[in-house]
């Protein structure tokens, strides 16, 4: 990559600074739904036929287990049942559309709605460049990805663990991303969900950085709290959603679902499962604090029954996240789902291919909060650099896809055909010259030339063209601007809670 | 690619043979549709303006403009007017729905209603594969190319120009291009529209294999006719069209337009002016032969209006085919596009993800007839022998996806919702064990294994694999059964057309 020619790292950095942002996309176009009324009838009865005679686990807590009896549930042991209809009443108070805001109040998000929000990648603990390869993720890569968000406008999200920074104690982790979040970029971002006090920590960050009556009043936090399906939350998910919800912060409830394995081995099985666990668990977030945003999330990943080894960009991964839109719908719920998964190990054709169709796949379902939309290799545990500015610019290609089709007076261009004759062309007629440079979408990480022309500037593939771009939007990267008084606040908060938690340590 | 594992290889083997070959594919979910009905009318008033006000040339043949004026129209030169609805009146006598024969009956396939086939790229000149490069191809290539076509289960058709067999002169191409589908391919494939006496010899050659009664009273051959957009049908493809036609074998009309230059730079003036090329050239054809089978194509590549090149795996691309498949119905025609187009010059992620994204529209689209669904590379201008068999698996996906999602009894596994407890596994459930083998989709292309096991493996690449499943394939193919007779024959009449041919050259 050394040898990258000068002008077209001008033409990318051009491209960067150019980049538009809308702080997230509006939906024009219809839904392609694939359950009909029959099928949403029987999905909907087999849940409910599953809360009610299998139950769900609430691990951990006699807390959620004494307010669940309380407002009727039936309670046995850490088993919750559910007569058919309680849960679906009690989500009622959800609201479907919120707002969750950034700190650049300019960058603030609807969720729900018509609203679409594309998010990084969340959890993995190694990071992959084609210079270093695979490794340990650090802070340093944190912080430089958060960098690479804040410019990419097909982004509308800093993400949460967008990779672990294995560097730092686990117990002062959330301390630093929180940190990295806030400072290095001004998009919303997502709450630590590894321990109440973790989350509490979240929440005062939020709270020095953008007021502590604002965000009692507003949510700040967006957090996704994953069920041990089938049919259990355990312990620090459970606290951490019920920090978040007294906050009134949104939790978003996403079974974690490797289909076959965790869930029968079917599309319409697992639907009644997650249907069954979200529908429990964000009952139980209403209970804590009626009206506090919540969501509906999918995370589900058919094994392979050959290997065992989960699979991405498959058929039925799309499928049960277009299905189980429609029934968020239903629900009133805000739809929370998956992106650009694969499970490639590098930025190849496979994840190319897998994570086109799972992305495209979620943004023709209507995906609200599109999480993993960037930067994902080896099934979540790697986050490729090359793999996210790749990734972002499908991102934009969607969100250019969603909003339809213009069909103005202006489009329509029935004047142009008056000026060309049959055989010519339109390059130079009138309707050309005042619409190019906005008519059609055009990627940054594309290669559209000649063949002689991609041979004779080195024959890049799009990795190669990726490492180039990464570099220089990393050169490129300004912080946002920020109040003096509140980033020292922060690095203060950030300093003491350090020490505190260190002393705490055994 | 020398050290690939014989383990992998005989698991590879074992996969290839193991194909499930469908003819075609039953679309069982519904459309997507970007037009609403007010939208459909603007499109629809607008193309019958550019018909009845400005035109069709059709060049280069008297007797279609005496046909034309005969039945009405209005001639002035080569520009043919036509009042509106003119043109939708006489395309009522074409089939919405018809057979193409293939030589082997089980390998028939149904155009048009909801029946999807995916077929190869037409038309490259090059070749590449990763330990040879790119390159023009030979009718080795092409021979090669039709073997993996012949054993590849989720491509239905055995094509048209796979590649150019560039070291046979022009004038015998069509000879061995149609000795080779019938021979290597027992699937259905296309004529050649390069002149009328090449499409009469494909038609003999048919007959030869069919039977002629047969092929006078079937189709047997499916043509793609383009237009020159704006506007023009030229003497070339006329005479395709009129020969195609008169013996009642199918024509695609398939305008071929590069967005911005060959038309305005918008969706909806492209839709319009696609539309207003197909019916005027269909009523063509049903003027020549009522009831003869035809299809509306559509070949849409917006320009890069910075450089000028075509682009694909766009936003626009999908939506103008999405609602150009709305047209079609309206018409009652079979809708023919294109499938994983790319600009990219090699198997990269680039590759994947514009393929992805312009084959997962057309299977979204409900395109009946897709084009270009394997081994596309530099925008038709290369054929890769990797990129065929990886696109292939992603054929197989996207099938899998329009059959939609089985809500039956036995889909739902409510049995062993009570089989498992909460936080258990369903590995073991007697609803997997009774179907894990067919319950999800499994890709033969993708790496989903551990990190470590595939850098033991060799770190190979998606398209380091492709190129082993490729030797692999070439190195298991069987040629198709057929009659000894029949094949003297066909020899017999390519040598003697060969003779012919040669004889008649300056």
């Amino acid at each position: 990559m050394s040898r990258r020619s000068g002008r077209k790292s001008r033409v990318q950095a051009r491209a960067a600074k150019g980049a538009v942002s809308t702080p997230y996309v509006t939906r024009r176009i219809g839904l392609v739904s694939l359950i009909d009324d029959e099928a949403i009838a029987i999905i909907e009865r087999n849940a409910d036929r599953i809360l009610d005679e299998i139950g769900m686990e609430f691990r951990g807590d006699p807390d959620t287990l004494d307010l669940f009896k309380a407002h009727g549930a039936r309670v046995e042991g850490e088993r919750v049942r559910f007569d058919p209809g309680w849960c679906r009443d009690k989500i009622k108070t959800a609201p479907s559309v919120f707002t969750q805001h950034a700190r650049n109040p300019a960058r603030s998000i609807q969720i729900g709605g018509k609203a679409q929000v594309y998010a990084p990648s969340f959890g993995p603990p190694f990071v992959h460049d084609m210079e270093n390869g695979r490794r340990y993720a650090t802070l340093e890569d944190f912080q430089n990805i958060t960098k690479l968000h804040h410019q990419l406008g097909a982004v509308n999200h800093s993400g949460g663990v967008v990779v672990e920074p294995v560097d730092i104690p686990v117990p002062l982790r959330h301390l630093q991303m929180a940190h990295t979040h806030l400072t290095m970029n001004d998009k919303p971002f997502m709450g630590a969900v590894t321990a109440p006090e973790r989350a509490r920590d979240t929440i005062e960050m939020c709270k020095i950085a953008m007021g502590a009556d604002f965000v009692d009043e507003n949510c700040v936090l967006y957090s996704v709290v994953n069920t041990n399906a089938p049919l259990v939350m355990d312990e620090t998910m459970l606290w951490a959603l019920k920090e978040y919800a007294r906050a009134g912060q949104c939790t978003v409830v996403s079974p974690f679902v490797l289909g076959g394995a965790m869930s029968p081995v079917s599309v319409a099985a697992t639907l009644a499962q997650v249907l069954a666990e979200v529908m429990a668990s964000v009952a139980l977030i209403q209970l804590i604090r009626p009206g506090a945003p919540a969501a509906f999330g999918t995370f589900f990943s058919p094994i392979s029954l050959k290997t065992g080894a989960p699979t991405f960009g498959t058929p039925e991964g799309t499928q049960l996240q277009m299905c189980a839109k429609t029934l968020a719908d239903r629900l009133g719920l805000p739809f929370h789902s998956v992106g650009g998964l694969t499970a490639s190990k590098v930025p190849d054709a496979q994840a190319g291919y897998e994570s086109q169709a799972q992305l495209m796949g979620a943004a023709l379902a209507g995906v609200n909060f599109i999480i993993h939309a960037t930067g994902c290799l080896e099934g979540l545990l790697t986050t490729g650099y090359e793999k996210i500015v790749m990734d972002a610019d499908r991102c934009a290609a969607m969100q250019r896809f969603v909003q339809g089709v213009d069909f103005s007076e202006s489009a329509q261009a029935m004047e142009a055909f008056s000026e060309v004759e049959p055989g010519g062309h339109f390059l130079g007629a009138q309707h050309t010259q005042d619409n190019f440079e906005t008519a059609f979408w055009m990627g940054d990480m594309s290669d559209n030339g000649t063949y002689e022309q991609w041979a004779a500037e080195g024959a890049y593939w799009q990795h190669d063209r990726a490492t180039a771009r990464v570099k220089q939007l990393i050169e490129d990267y300004e912080a946002p601007a920020m109040d003096a008084g509140i980033r020292e606040a922060l690095e203060e908060f950030v300093a003491r809670r350090s020490r505190e938690i260190e002393g705490e340590q055994p």
